[in-house]
């Protein structure tokens, strides 16, 4: 186990090779006084003669962790080399993990901006809610690049894709769905998000304090959007409140589910318990009762995994030169994960994530609806 | 050309593979948490199971790019990833271009202080003088790493280490040369220097405006201290007057510099005109009145280039943990670079860059240095 990692598990290698004073004087000075002038003449050059637009920050503050919470941007090292190992395999990233030694907003912000010579796009990662929703808006706002926190739209996107799949199996309406959230951090809310534009309209999502809803005084902010736009039966209580009856169970708490509420549902329900490694409901457990369930696990059918989707939207984003990633590419990734699997059975509504034709789907995609939302550079 | 530097030199590749759905949990979630919780509960495993203690920044604003000056963040990436190319080739130490969109030296200083959990050494690199001296000073305050400006060290170490068998081959005592040297910016602050710790007492720098001495009443900063600290004998004037009678014309200046004031030099003199890619006086012209000749430039004798001295001493300054770069560290960089010429001759004062003894022996004397201090972590 640790062996993997003894070392680090990336190294940054020359494309071509330095045999001699010949290739030296093209690589390095003075042949590359050439290429400098030509990109201080022309700034469009830099993509075109530098890594740069291949080239993505993995960006952590330490501060959420998978489910180990604030460990610091030290620890969170070894899961942003991973990420960036992925990023590589899968899409052909180049990724450098930038783990910051500070939790200030501002201090994140204005760090991660003053790095955008030097990267073609901003994956955000484990930092923790709700300063991750500003992080990310604010520099979106500064930067000309995607700016993707994927514990959020990751998540939300492969989300997505699995429910559409689950409606296919289950011959039902993905908008008519009555849908239960537990978790109001960054992938709840994303999800939420991502359903309401998919045409969801009945989103309960419930935090630690039970039912998010508008009359509650405790909400501010992120989750004071929450409530005003899910909810729209004025559902209150907690955990069971929000799971009677629904059609469809996302929970990306880390809490549990007792069976009888998940019993509760409606008939043929979905489930997707998405807590790492322990499911919010054992997957056998709510076999019983739904008909369709997925988890975050690879050992268990139908994982939800944001490996389906990350590396096929910066592939995308980074080959179109987009400027963001909107809120129709992350559709429109959502509906290509999908729609890569030809025949969805409950026991398979996504690929598997190492299924070679997710990312060419994804990324062609993203690419589509950038170029169709005039997001484009190239 | 350009043909090389198209869609950049480097890439960024995991060390191991990720074949299938084994791989991705031991690398990634949820094998990697284990390596978390690890490094939480001890930071000095950081180095052991990160890539951390085998990464440098190589860090610009884009400010004096080689000798192209201020052209910006982007104009410099081409560079940076160059020189991180040469980082990898020649000692095996990952490095990433890190250039950065802003020139003001508390945000330079906050901004690369903050990417600490990332890196194990800081290479500053073509930012401009005199913000390069406090960029680098504060940088080392704050971190317990090595950080080195390069323009100003590499050049540093790699002249004094040419001296020193420039005086082999004279039979002369370096400590006893008038030595002058035209540029007193990043490289002739930083040669300045070494020379003073190598025991040589007559030191003249000239700038844009003539002799450095006491009596010039615009000198702040760190051409105050440069007065303060060189030209004991009151030299004063231009660069002519500095060199009338030098054993030693090191001319870091861009500028040019007349025949018939190389002529005016004491005889068998050495003449390092390092101004590239035009030295200050052609080496064919200067060695019609000195004894040893180089320049910046491969196609002439005694190239004296950085790539002799960073790899090396970034490689022993990682593998001892170093905490920083000593001035001793430096000078046993200088001793090692000589010493690997065995027989040295007024056409050979270093070594090849090419020579592949030269990268460990200069990591194993800064490595000795670094203990002898102790400066080191391991």
């Amino acid at each position: 186990m640790f062996a993997l990692h003894a070392g680090g598990k990336l190294e940054v290698v020359p494309r071509s090779p330095l045999r001699d004073r010949r290739d030296l004087s093209l690589a390095y000075t003075p042949g590359v006084a050439e290429v400098s002038r030509a990109i201080a003449a022309d700034p469009a050059l830099l993509d075109r003669y530098t890594g740069r637009a291949n080239t993505v920050a993995v960006v952590s503050d330490g501060t959420a962790v998978l489910g180990l919470g604030d460990i610091g941007p030290g620890a969170a090292m070894p899961v942003m080399e991973g990420k960036a190992m992925l990023f590589k395999h899968f899409a052909g990233v180049d990724a450098v993990p930038i783990c910051l030694d500070t939790t200030d907003v501002d201090e994140l912000v204005d760090t991660v901006a003053r790095l955008a010579p030097t990267f073609g796009g901003i994956n955000l990662e484990d930092i923790s809610a709700p300063r991750c929703f500003e992080v990310e808006r604010r520099l979106q706002e500064r930067l000309s690049l995607p700016v993707f926190h994927d514990d959020q739209h990751g998540t939300a996107v492969v989300v997505l894709a699995g429910l559409r799949n689950a409606m296919r199996v289950l011959g039902r309406d993905l908008a008519r769905q009555r849908v239960a959230i537990t978790g109001a951090g960054a992938a709840g809310v994303a999800i939420a998000r991502i359903l309401r534009r998919a045409g969801v309209v009945d989103v309960v999502v419930c935090d630690s304090r039970g039912v998010v809803h508008v009359g509650r005084g405790d909400l501010t902010g992120h989750k004071g959007m929450l409530a005003a736009t899910t909810n729209p039966r004025g559902v209150t209580g907690g955990v069971a409140q929000a799971l009677a009856g629904a059609d469809v169970y996302i929970g990306v708490s880390g809490g549990t589910v007792p069976e009888e509420v998940i019993a509760s549902m409606a008939p043929d329900a979905v489930v997707f318990a998405l807590a790492n490694p322990d499911p919010e409901v054992h997957p056998e457990v709510a076999a019983r009762h739904a008909a369709i369930v997925g988890t975050g696990r690879s050992d268990f059918p139908n994982q939800i995994n944001n490996v389906l989707a990350f590396p096929g939207i910066f592939r995308g984003a980074l080959d179109c030169g987009a400027t963001q990633i909107t809120e129709l590419m992350k559709l429109a990734a959502a509906e290509a994960i999908a729609r890569v699997v030809e025949h969805p059975t409950s026991q398979q509504v996504v690929p598997s994530v190492f299924d070679d034709r997710v990312v060419p789907a994804v990324a062609a995609a993203v690419m589509r609806a950038a170029h169709a939302e005039g997001v484009t550079r190239r």
